[in-house]
């Protein structure tokens, strides 16, 4: 199957910055880009389509969330943190179901492919059904079955590190290649070191990915200072984890010498502003990691601190709040916004094959409709798509060569019986 | 003319909190509201319509904007605040003339009804021709030919006193009361003292609101210290504004006991927090000014700084960047920013019968499409509606019992000539 977009505006990165090529052909094979310029290639395309007035540019890549969580949205609106977590969502969770993790999971990628996202990195529990909406789906993530531990006394093999590599070996590189499996360690506060130090190991072994929430509130780090005299990060460090790439969810609240730490070992941060502002995290310094050059990714984070998966909504916060905290309008480039809910989230997906639009790239390309009000005039296509686009703005979405969302249908998934038995589960648990 | 508005979810207020009544009826006689409740009403209607599963709230109220800015969209992102100004913003303002602001407050207008704006407060140049764009468009808004002076030697007769209280007596209180002119002083910064003296007595002799914009940046309230030995506020308290009723745009930086004045004048503020943050200018003491019993309202400000006028957008900022500044997840609450998008900025116009959905009030209204994905489920409504919501989903805007527009439909105006007349002096002018 191949396809021409035709007359399209194409956002292209060059070293320093974007650019777009007006008037361009776009064209897809297989499951790869084989052409862009604004010439018409003279190869046939079995499906030619025309994109005037849209604007093409890489999918959106959510780096951290926990999509099922659309069953809890807006569930603790108000709350301090530790009652969000103690006193509502945690409650819940203790009682959800694979089936309620199933039907969520569905109707979350409804959601993310609506406003533009072709891959995200999830963690969650029950990852085997969210496993089979990306292979229904069509879209690409990275999960994980985490690991979580309470009990110091807590053996190897009683711990989680068994269940979490039978996950990774059954479900890594599947759906071809769309699904990757990660190793996971929830956080250092809902974890042991001597578990985590011998999972670390594993995901050597397993030349995996792994995937950590850290230094994400104050408190959290204050406490791990005053039980193991190391901030989170040195605790990680300390326990082998950083030898494996590792992305990292929030780093609100790096201390001392931390973010060097992460530099060192290139771990990559997850940046999700929605979340650490609505229950009151703080701002994580990105533009120290950025000129540190560490790779910072976009994230959503759950709906139960957000309320939604809108990556576009993310990237307006991230190019704008921290010009605020800073007092300066230069503090983040509209151009770095984009690169961190792209190309910096492919790179912590470990997916060198995407992330921008280039010949040899898998087709992951979103469009968006330009022939909206409020994105007219345009000066600079970065600033417009950061402060001025919506989620509702994107009107095709494509993985791998196969659009599955265009113009509010979906062509993968029964959109209808999807919300249905979402409804029914919400109704049949919170009555 | 008179309409039923059926089977809706009607979010009303009463004096602690927001509410919803299901499957309800919303009844609207001629430009009023004469029915709210879950009993079909006895009379009969000219027209009734079918709202299952969306929701009618208040007509959301942009109450500092400076519309016909859409011709700057995002023109200067990325530079500090007086590179913005001084070398992009003002070179082309100087050169703007009044067809540019007359296309310009007609695309303007279109983006605001979409996103559910029935009024707003405006200071631009040229705001007759925005005078134009009201009558004909149906929205409410209050105008003003603001003053500016850099002239410490102007006369009160050279001053522009006279042309400002011109345009309040020509078109103050018109188009059966949509169009409200207030009196408005553009800054201190760019005021002289014995003019701001002589043109707040003015006012107070029109009975007339006043808008000003006040310690918007740190700079200007350090400058304004250093010149006078006195903050903003005290200098404009000094020269007598306070006595008037007054609304001041952005107040980010109140320093010692300016709070206090504020509310001892009753002087309402208004809240802009996509500028604030995107410009670098701070953010605004919103939870005090609450907690001190000041009237908040929420503005877009102009798109330059923003970069579009989407009053959602403006909710979600309010409601989760002061929780992440002061690392507290109750900072604000969801209801008190729909009490700023709606009531707050009608009490600041001047519009003591509408921002709140009640018998007898003016028929200001918009629904949201409850059908969307990102919109369920719903624990809590404040909640869904400033964190989740967007522009996009409102599907009716209502002013003054009449439908301005309704499902990507402008019923007063011609949505395909006004783009086009915009996007011909946009080209005509920037080449």
């Amino acid at each position: 199957m191949s396809i021409l977009l035709k007359h399209a505006k194409i956002l292209l990165r060059d070293e320093n910055d974007y650019e777009v090529l007006e008037d361009a052909y776009l064209g897809v094979e297989g499951r790869y880009i084989d052409h862009i310029g604004t010439e018409k290639p003279v190869k046939r395309y079995d499906e030619e389509k025309d994109y005037t007035d849209k604007l093409l540019m890489p999918g959106l890549i959510d780096a951290h969330s926990h999509i099922p969580m659309v069953f809890l949205r807006g569930i603790a609106d108000g709350l301090p943190l530790d009652k969000w977590l103690n006193e509502r969502v945690f409650p819940i969770e203790a009682k959800l179901t694979a089936e309620q993790i199933r039907v969520s999971s569905y109707y979350a990628i409804l959601e993310l492919l609506a406003s533009g996202v072709t891959s995200f990195t999830d963690m969650y529990f029950f990852p085997e059904e969210t496993a089979q909406a990306i292979k229904d789906s069509g879209i690409k993530a990275n999960l994980n079955k985490y690991i979580l531990c309470f009990d110091p006394n807590q053996t190897i093999e009683e711990s989680m590190i068994g269940p979490s590599i039978e996950f990774f070996d059954k479900y890594n590189d599947t759906c071809d290649g769309r699904l990757k499996v990660d190793f996971s360690i929830h956080a250092e506060y809902t974890n042991q070191p001597h578990i985590v130090n011998a999972y670390s190991e594993e995901c050597k072994k397993h030349d995996a990915i792994m995937h950590i929430h850290l230094s994400e509130s104050r408190s959290e780090v204050e406490k791990c200072i005053e039980k193991y005299k190391q901030t989170p990060v040195e605790w990680f460090e300390s326990l082998g984890t950083f030898e494996n790439p590792t992305c990292a969810a929030h780093v609100v609240w790096p201390m001392k010498d931390d973010l060097k730490i992460l530099k060192k070992h290139d771990v990559s941060v997850m940046h999700n502003p929605s979340s650490n502002l609505m229950i009151g995290s703080g701002f994580a310094p990105v533009r120290e990691m950025l000129d540190l050059g560490i790779n910072v990714g976009l994230g959503t984070d759950g709906t139960a601190s957000n309320n939604n998966l809108n990556m576009l909504e993310e990237m307006h916060l991230a190019a704008i709040v921290h010009n605020g905290y800073h007092l300066d309008a230069t503090n983040i480039k509209s151009s770095q916004v984009i690169d961190m809910a792209t190309r910096n989230g492919a790179k912590l997906q470990g997916r060198s094959d995407t992330g921008s639009l280039e010949v040899g790239k898998c087709a992951d390309i979103i469009a968006l409709d330009l022939n909206k009000i409020h994105l007219y005039p345009v000066f600079e296509y970065p600033s417009i798509l950061t402060k001025s686009a919506q989620g509702s703005d994107v009107c095709m979405t494509m993985v791998d060569g196969k659009i599955l969302y265009e113009n509010g249908q979906y062509l993968t998934l029964d959109k209808e019986k999807i919300v249905q038995d979402f409804k029914t589960a919400v109704k049949d648990f919170y009555g």
